[in-house]
């Protein structure tokens, strides 16, 4: 019996009703989360709920529940639907109202959250996978974990359909980050990645590698790359909450560094799944 | 008793069920249009119902009717709701799957569709509103009508709690389009909008001004404005489906032109209400 979590409440799916006019469904005006599962545990939730609220109040939607309920919320239906290996997704919506662009005056937020068993994918993090560079054409908020994922989700698709498992979003000549994931270039044992500006979602993963590049002593520039810079690189990578970290080793066809996974990025993976504590390597 | 459009079947909104994981909820991976209904006719039903299958067609979505059928089940819609003055809403979602952001292989499109009755603002029409300038911080395919909407969402509020009833929503200094409107400004008797680019909706009212302008003999522009010249527009209006044709009499605080509806804003009001045959003069 899978629990799904409507507001405060435990239901079953054939219980959840979502409005024709929930402005989820109209607008995509609502933000969400996915928090990772490791052996039953919510994985870096702080952050993850964190930034929930954040997004929430950058669009002004007012999560009506504190922080602390909020990840009790998240716990109780980990541990409802039995979930090991796995995430919760939640979002929150603006509510439904009679459509109209501004906010409805009287509207309440809805909150849709579920879990599912999710696998490590552990033969790309030791493969890698090819990628496909894709001119962001997404909004200029992209910091905000919004339900707007249009561009993302085209960008995700022509990668696919060209035979890649991500698209290297790119505005002009400047690398942003991913389709679902945040972009890395190693280059004479330095890691390049975008600043967390406007332009990119500050990904938790992220934060958590550029504690680890601390920590491992690998000097960090947080400026852009360019689509040239990013094919000269030595290891080229890209980082997320459920793909953790995965090598890309070519784009547009173009290999990158020998082609296989790098050192600095498998030390990287490593020093990751360490503090996973999972008790599972990565071949 | 109101019925609801689902998929091809007439419901009542209790039956109506949409999936947590519908694609419209979660990605605002859909389309939509908004159709004017004036004494019980669909107006401009072609031109809304191509746009329809347009914007279908630019997000790869490929709706399972013929555009004879959509148009009856429109039709029907209207008729069953006994809609005399008011609009159909119909949007299309990818359908339901199991969240990732590349389409899915095997789901079907979900379609729904509802109306309601909408008075023509004929007092705004009349006197005019007050509009504020917003930074357009939407994605590169605004010629797509599609449910990410949550740029135009905030734009349109930031314009409400300013007092004022539309955004003019530019991109550094160049004038774009309204949250939800075209819009133009007038000078020694030239019309003025940005072209019909990747930048702005190609609305089906703008294409009916400019086909009035053409028969009314006013010379058209369509060239982008920047905000320094639109504050020294002699007249600038704004235009939508519901919205008709509206003077925007101040920007910002400032007064445009004379501060009222200007001359050839009204004459295209009277021009634009004359196809509509409803009797109704705006005074």
């Amino acid at each position: 019996m899978e629990w799904i979590l409507h507001n405060d409440e435990f239901i079953q799916e054939d219980e959840l009703k979502i409005s024709k006019e929930d402005r989820g469904y109209q607008f995509g005006d609502g933000i969400y989360e996915v928090i990772r599962v490791y052996s039953g545990e919510l994985y870096t939730a702080k952050e993850h709920i964190d930034r929930f609220y954040a997004s929430a109040e950058k669009v002004k939607i007012v999560v009506p529940y504190t922080k602390d309920v909020f990840h009790k919320l998240m716990y109780d239906l980990v541990e409802k639907n039995e979930i090991n290996n796995g995430q919760v997704y939640v979002q929150i919506t603006r509510g439904s109202y009679v459509r109209q662009h501004q906010f409805p005056a009287d509207s309440s937020p809805v909150l849709v959250g579920y879990t599912k068993t999710v696998e490590r994918p552990l033969e790309l993090m030791r493969n890698g996978a090819h990628a496909k560079f894709i001119e962001d054409m997404r909004w200029l908020r992209c910091d905000i974990k919004s339900l707007n994922l249009l561009g993302n989700v085209l960008a995700k698709q022509e990668a696919y359909e060209n035979g890649c498992y991500e698209a290297v979003l790119h505005r002009g000549e400047i690398i942003t980050e991913g389709s679902s994931s945040n972009m890395y270039g190693i280059k004479d044992g330095v890691l390049y990645t975008h600043p967390a500006t406007n332009l990119i979602l500050d990904g938790i993963t992220r934060k958590t590698i550029l504690g680890l590049c601390e920590e491992l002593g690998i000097t960090v520039q947080e400026t852009p790359m360019t689509k040239v810079q990013a094919l000269k690189m030595d290891e080229f990578f890209m980082s997320s909450t459920t793909a953790e970290i995965i090598p890309l080793t070519e784009i547009d066809g173009f290999q990158i560094g020998n082609g296989a996974r790098g050192p600095l990025t498998e030390k990287l993976q490593k020093a990751f799944e360490a503090k996973l504590n999972l008790g599972v390597e990565v071949q």
